[in-house]
């Protein structure tokens, strides 16, 4: 449809359309320029994995040193790496679902038995359904994806939440993977994190990324913060897999954090008016039902009703017609992870960190008047 | 001891200290001003995809297309994918010791079971033991890794060995991994693939790398070029495992395959004058046998002689104690694989891509000092 000359509203892509500040991009050439083009230590350049751990103490309240810091080539690489440090074939690891998909799919490619966790909606979003969580828990579970703040849901835990999850781990000996991709991609209130509660920091790994914040998406940057054995396994990883992230990256992620930050608070308060234009008009379409998340850059309506006042009974038909009618482009319920029995509601996800705020008005507007006619 | 002011000459290291070509950089700089930091598709941009396709089929009389194409954080992450996509746990795979130690290791850790094949020396470097690669096939073999340039020892295959090599593999229905890291590091002659051979392209899988031809190895780029079927398989782990290669390195990939080549050429000049001066002190140290590659940046000498002259038993000792003596630094066979039964020399790796010329001829003058007092 784009190639015919169509205009479409791609709110299916989970990617930034923001430029990555400047001071970044300086701070790399400056080092191109330093002559760091060769290979450097896989875990990462000791100047980047200090400014990780300061940055992550002070955001989180933990203790870490630079040696639990294992830079990555991007946040995802830290779920393949963790799933191959801690977990058999054979054994089981919870996941939330909906969820981030390459959760599900590298548990089962990397032989484990993905176990699905829900979440039930509640009156400012959704929770975690805990006692659910409890019941999947098996002397064969290894571990429990946990991801606070989350895509696509926008789910936020309470500390309560965030405490039993916390509990359950240490019950039950499990390690933790808490991808805290969005942890600050917030608008109000403040990130917690997991690692940070009593007990946690030996049992959890952070998936760390720059990809949000900094808008640094393509730049593939992020971390594995870990306790020391973990981590040891994941640098050993990273010299067998992929030799080093890219070394003149480093540098410029080191900048990132310690440098100048007002262009990335401007990317933030930009993410936070587009959030506010898209919940503004889906909030306001009848049949749809929607939250208003703090956190990450998605919007998870419930459109249940809107299928059926359209007499659409499937969810990916209804996001196909949607397109066609009218250019909007978005994932629904099914792209993330296989749906769970039970399930009786039709969610679909928006994405608004890729458009700016007039295309979003008027897409979603173009989707408001398909829906309501 | 380089930090207590000692000076070190580090022909340990298989790295290049020369920049890369500033017409990279600069494309690297025009796809950042052009927003290319967001992500860019699994298997590479379309762009560098066509130019590698291109370029390999130039140098090496293939017909690849750009959807044989799949780029890499480097060329390292391909052993690993290649395994992943054509090896089941307990099936046995041939791959060159001494060679590059990642075949080994990558192998065990995937579940596979390790065959190493040697190499015998000639008058004009080393060839394959091609006896001992038949009398290793079983029923169970799945696939040779094949190394020609080889790093550590800089052997370089006949016509008639590699199609010896190819001859097997057809055969016995093999899968073929063509390292070609070093294709085009060679100082006279031409390099040959393996994959240009009849019957071969659609059963091999080549490792190309940006690293060592325009000194790229810390900008982490390269790409698996592989049958349909597998580069389909490729892909989808790029997705799984790290999403994608850094976007904006992509345009400076495309730009170094397609762009001036005043820079590149100097590159290759300047290590073979690195070459030369390497083997004209290495060849007239007493107890050191030596031939001169063609290519590649490795020398490998039989110290033999000069370790029974020096009274020392073992060959990391030798190592050792030549540090200690004269700062210079150097890898051994051990370096490179588990030694095999039966052999009866030592031998020792030495890269010359890290230093200039006056540190080569210094610190091997201090070597061939040490080695004759």
């Amino acid at each position: 449809m784009g190639a015919k000359g169509h205009r479409i509203y791609p709110f299916h892509l989970g990617d930034i359309d923001l430029p990555t500040p400047r001071v970044v991009t300086e701070a790399m050439n400056t080092a191109i320029a330093d002559g760091k083009t060769g290979y450097c230590p896989g875990a990462g350049i000791p100047a980047l994995r200090e400014a990780l751990a300061d940055d992550v103490n002070m955001r989180r309240g933990t203790s870490y040193t630079p040696e639990n810091v294992v830079v990555q080539p991007g946040g995802k690489p830290v779920i393949t790496k963790f799933l191959q440090a801690v977990m058999n074939e054979g054994e089981e690891v919870l996941y939330p679902n909906p969820g981030f998909p390459i959760y599900e799919s590298q548990i089962e490619y990397l032989g484990g038995i993905a176990k699905a966790y829900r979440y039930v909606p509640t009156e400012r979003g959704f929770a975690i359904d805990l006692d659910q969580v409890e019941s999947l828990i098996t002397p064969k579970t290894r571990a429990i994806i946990y991801n606070d703040l989350q895509n696509p849901i926008s789910a936020e835990s309470t500390d309560a939440e965030r405490e039993a999850v916390a509990q359950l781990a240490i019950e039950h000996d499990l390690w933790v993977l808490s991808d805290e991709a969005y942890f600050e991609m917030r608008y109000s209130g403040e990130s917690k994190s997991i690692a940070s509660l009593p007990g946690m920091a030996e049992r959890t790994v952070i998936l760390y990324t720059f990809s949000k914040k900094f808008a640094m998406t393509g730049w593939r940057l992020g971390a594995a913060i870990a306790p020391p054995e973990i981590a040891g396994v994941i640098s050993t990883m990273n010299t067998n897999n992929e030799s080093c992230t890219t070394h003149f990256i480093q540098y410029a992620g080191a900048e990132a954090l310690r440098g100048d930050q007002t262009e990335v608070k401007a990317i933030l308060d930009t993410l936070r008016g587009r959030r506010d234009a898209a919940f503004d008009v889906l909030s306001t379409i009848k049949g749809v039902t929607i939250a208003k998340p703090e956190s990450t850059f998605y919007l998870f309506p419930d459109v249940t009703e809107a299928m059926a006042a359209k007499g659409i009974e499937e969810v990916n038909a209804f996001s196909t017609e949607a397109l066609h009618a009218t250019g909007v482009s978005f994932c629904t319920r099914k792209h993330f992870g296989r749906p769970q029995p039970g399930e009786d509601r039709d969610y679909v996800r928006f994405a608004y960190s890729g458009l700016p705020e007039e295309h979003i008005r008027g897409g979603l507007g173009l989707l408001k008047s398909w829906i309501e006619s």
